[in-house]
């Protein structure tokens, strides 16, 4: 997608160089990073330099690449690329496509990486394109933390349909919840479509059920980090709330995802670890002051500490379709496409 | 309640002089703010330099007093201080209350806001005793923004059975939502609950559903800036989200607040207006840097605006019971305080 009118990927290799969008410095600075050896990738990923399901996939996939290109030890490299974030199925996909490449040769594991992130862009634009027939003409929608491009290599998830509503010129207006601690709503997701002319507004975490009471949102669309077998989805922290008090008002809540999101060897979404990241991120905040310099905060009591759960668990039951690339599909259904794709063991 | 070991009220008047704490300074410093006139005391509620429903009410009532004691046209002063704040039913029971002492004579004015803040105070002591007769010996309680003693003269309405609990040695927990845009959970309640020594952990608004998902929350209680007559409640934006999300989880969700907090003479929260405030406040953050100077930073997309509305209304049937200084009620309850009461019309 675009930024200040050129058009960017979220991540790429070139020869052994992973190069990725800086993320950690949007939306206050547009910087590329580049990674030289599977550890820096790594690292990338823990300080999410690179974030996002889909990101993350690639990058674990060029990673378990790089790993195999510099001749390293590639099964001590694929637990140490498996143990940066104990949440996404895309990261474990990833991983395990590259690894099985790699021990056939080299080379295999290179095309394979690129294979996966060409995936996860095909994905993106199928999602857009499927997601866009549940966007009414004139249409509020809401998202919650960033599923856009960003998040992906490409498109997004949760914002493919929106980017495919509104090329074809649809009216939609987006509110984009903050999306606290990391605010990657009001950072990232607001970077987006400012960058793609699409009006939207940023909102308080807090104000999606005020505005659903008084009728002012008309879908909801987020993403997905993991989807269990039965239709359970871990997301960013804060979705299970929006996905509750939308079923509350009857508000229709969409799910956008690329099937390598379904985790078919994890039955529900009660299996899932939930990982607790720094206190810090609640306790502290980083933007620019108004002389422009990158500060950091402390926006809380000195005296208390904080507890930081980064993803929660929506069960299926308040989840209306799953929107991804083979189709929009009831959570029930989910099952039907096991039927018909290949499925490696995640772990 | 005690401040680093010495007891302070909220706000309190000395001759002509309205004394309070500076609560944006709150909780990197502790001030003490003094208004001079009732203009003065206006501009403290209008940038929540003194916040809360029952401090507002105070403060109103002392305001009108000032412009009684300084000879004011107090016709004018009372629609000034009432255009102060448009949600705070205790704001305009305040003022009118000296008002109508105050055309008595000025004396009256005086002794009358005197006695709306201690009526006010001693809410607080009863809601506390009362409440925490519905607090287990061991529990974990969430609470919303902050309705403690800072939001009072003293003691407070949510946070005073949890004062309450404590002082009779219950294993109380609290869970305090950061409550953006403002923070007044991280920075009011923290800091509140710091001062008195009790067990609690700052968590991102999003984290409510997930803690309860898991079993961890055993009862909510927050507070309510204005109740109508059917037991609709508008309070801090995103409690409405937090009772939605109780009610799904079957966690018990009170309601603290004082009588005059109820307003009978609006049928439901339906015709309650909803503040909007300026957008600045989720676009920007304030804290103290590393070198603890007080700095504010922008926390979202430069190119992009935001949404801030201050309330939101939840409905009576989400509402498991109020708390008052008069007994523990269910909203059809609440019109039986009506019979027993003389009421003066709220505007």
């Amino acid at each position: 997608m675009k930024v200040q009118g050129t058009h960017y990927k979220t991540i790429w290799m070139e020869g052994d160089v992973v190069f990725m969008i800086e993320q950690n410095k949007l939306p206050f600075s547009f910087q590329i990073h580049k990674c030289y050896n599977y550890r820096e990738t790594c690292k990338a990923i823990v300080e999410m330099t690179v974030r996002g399901a889909g990101a993350i996939g690639a990058a674990a996939g060029y990673a378990m690449a790089q790993a195999f290109m510099a001749d390293e030890n590639v099964l001590d490299a694929r637990e140490y690329i498996k143990a940066t974030r104990p949440t996404a199925r895309d990261l474990f996909y990833a991983v395990n496509e590259v690894y099985e490449a790699g021990i056939i040769n080299k080379q295999s594991a290179i095309i394979r990486a690129k294979q996966v992130a060409f995936e996860n862009e095909e994905a993106g634009r199928l999602i857009g394109s499927l997601g866009n027939t549940l966007i009414p003409y004139k249409s509020n929608i809401l998202t919650h933390c960033n599923a856009g491009w960003l998040a992906f290599v490409d498109h997004g998830s949760a914002l493919a349909p929106i980017y495919a509503a509104h090329k074809e010129g649809k009216q939609i207006h987006v509110y984009v919840d903050e999306t606290r601690p990391r605010s990657q709503g009001a950072r990232l997701t607001a970077w987006e479509l400012s960058n793609e002319g699409i009006p939207h507004t940023i909102i308080p975490d807090n104000a999606g059920a005020y505005l659903m009471s008084k009728g002012l949102i008309d879908l909801v669309i987020t993403g997905a980090d993991r989807i269990t077998a039965n239709g359970d989805a871990a997301n960013k922290i804060g979705t299970l709330e929006k996905a509750i008090v939308a079923n509350y008002y009857g508000v229709p809540f969409y799910i956008a995802a690329p099937t390598s999101t379904i985790d078919f060897f994890t039955e529900t979404g009660k299996e899932i670890i939930i990982e607790e990241r720094s206190q810090d991120e609640v306790l502290w905040q980083t933007g620019t002051d108004a002389s422009g310099t990158i500060n950091t905060v402390r926006v809380a009591n000195p005296a208390s500490g904080a507890l930081n759960p980064a993803f929660d668990v929506t069960p299926n039951h308040l989840i209306d379709a799953f929107i991804t690339e083979k189709g929009i599909i009831k959570a029930t259904e989910l099952s039907s496409l096991l039927l018909h794709d290949k499925q490696t063991p995640s772990v």
